[in-house]
């Protein structure tokens, strides 16, 4: 019998319809024809706009060879880095300049499709990018909030092959996140206690939708997941803004990474997916009731009319045999 | 410049991106590979679950051919007809079970794809097997909702390319839904006036966003719209509940819905799209600050990491653009 879960962090219900997954037609894979140009490639730097950090050797110079992650502004961004955002009214309407910072951040110098392929020192820089630039975010007065994620394969969203995240930086935070604050604080408030905490505790208890623990970190599969397969990423250690993430996690992030990305790819053939790394917003000092984390979303069935209609989600791998499937894989 | 705009109708703000159009392998479309079978055709009633309702000639039996329009129950349902809803906690989650139907509505006997190529008089069957199965609906205690949506094209998230929608009757209201009639409840107790009226007084006010008006409708592109080419089917009689929709608006409806859909399928090649119905929910007497309206989604660019990691969307169709390239197809 399908199931209707709840999401304690927020108040979210999805249904868990594993009889669904025998539906014909459900899996579906893409490739790309890549045309042979990669304009994310070491030596065609002149393809994208000027870079805004990278991560490259002492003796090169930007946007030049010679680095080994680099972050560009998005050539098709869909935010203005100039501007004031005031808002216009139009009658009922309102509106108000998209300003902001959309930029990509090139994981790797050579052609490479997989996050999950790269070494774990690259994955570390990566990571610690997001981090230099969602620091620098923080100190623009007009921004509230950065996004960082990344789309990988075309069903996910992605244009191009060759491995990239985003970031958004913008002057809000985003209705998704302040729902979870806001349901993270009441809870706080009612009981006293973290409620990413309790659910960590309860997961680690319960053990049946774990992936894999690490020192610093806990991967499981969220018992209200939306998506098949998705996985949660969660320090142990309490903090509500990945802008503080000490070095020894990092290190250990980018191990943790890699292994939940190289799951996936393992027992789903190699899908497209998604993922979103969920901080606190800027400016608010620490955080008692949020923690920030990581989601993977496998795209592996596609969001329709009823998700659209009602903002319900369909599930068709309930999360425990989602985790027992990730569990056994065995990567390197 | 990109801009932000919020809907007021929801609170929910969407980025207006056109910049984003010239992005590459933004556009996408799918074919089926049909295996030579339609499980919905006229003839292979024994390939479906037992009929729930059919429109059919006098002299024909249920599961038999002779009929114009047949709802059946979904043969890989997400929902259990059976059964009631009792909450379950373990610790800090709470499951229920997936009570409520599951139902697909077969549009017509011969293999077709598109909807909007059957007769007026078949459409208006069509939207007649919606209301009737929600009043049927309605007398079940145990459920509060009806969704009714349409999926077209595998990318759209069919898995069957014969003219088919479904309904999912269930038994609590749509956080989407229970939001937006909280939000046109403050702005009715706010104003004294219903928002659905007056952002439709607006709009064709302001012209730019209209694509066409016939007696009972008004067909438009919202100010907000999360998708490109979204379109809004809005009844100019008040009215919050689509089961007392009227003989002559559903006639009126059947000629606007093949419009509008039609007019989409001209400017857009095809496209994979998802429709669905909103209504009011069950047993709550008519409510003076709500409108039943039908919303189409074209589904030419992909939700991704963003969308899915912040609840906001990015359209690369300005809505006036978009009006205007629909108001200009020459349809029948």
């Amino acid at each position: 019998m399908p199931e209707f879960r709840k999401d304690p962090l927020l108040d979210r219900w999805v249904i868990i319809a594993p009889e669904r997954s025998q539906r014909p037609i459900e899996f579906e894979h893409e490739t790309y024809r890549p045309d042979g140009f990669d304009p994310f490639a070491e030596g065609n730097e002149s393809s994208t706009p000027s870079e805004l950090l990278a991560v490259r050797s002492h003796d090169s110079s930007p946007d030049g060879p010679g680095w080994r992650v680099r972050v560009v502004p998005n050539k098709f961004g869909a935010l203005d880095p100039a501007g004031d955002p005031v808002i216009r009214n139009d009658g009922l309407y309102s509106a108000v300049d998209a300003v902001g910072s959309h930029e990509v951040v090139i994981e790797c110098p050579h052609f490479e499709v997989n996050l999950s392929r790269l070494s774990a020192k690259n994955v570390e820089e990566v990571l610690g990018v997001y981090r230099d630039r969602l620091l620098t975010h923080e100190r623009d007065p007009r921004l509230k909030y950065t996004v960082i994620f990344k789309n990988k394969g075309p069903a996910a969203g992605a244009s191009l092959a060759h491995a990239h995240s985003q970031i958004m930086a913008i002057g809000f935070v985003p209705k998704d996140l302040s729902d979870e604050l806001a349901s993270a604080r009441h809870h706080f408030e009612t009981t006293g206690q973290c409620p990413y905490a309790e659910v960590l505790a309860q997961e680690l208890t319960t053990a049946s939708r774990i992936v894999f623990e690490t020192p610093h970190f806990v991967v499981y599969c969220p018992y209200a997941s939306r998506f098949a397969y998705e996985m949660k990423i969660v320090p142990r250690r309490p903090g509500s803004h990945f802008g503080q993430i000490q070095p020894e996690q990092i290190q250990d992030l980018a191990e943790v990474l890699k292994k939940a990305l190289q799951k996936i790819e393992s027992a789903l053939s190699d899908p497209p997916y998604n993922f979103v790394l969920r901080t606190a917003p800027f400016r608010t000092g620490s955080l008692p009731y949020f923690r920030w984390h990581i989601e993977i979303y496998p795209r592996i069935a596609r969001a329709a009319g009823f998700e659209w209609g009602t903002g319900c989600f369909i599930n068709i791998a309930a999360p425990e045999d989602a985790a027992e499937t990730l569990r056994s894989q065995a990567v390197d």
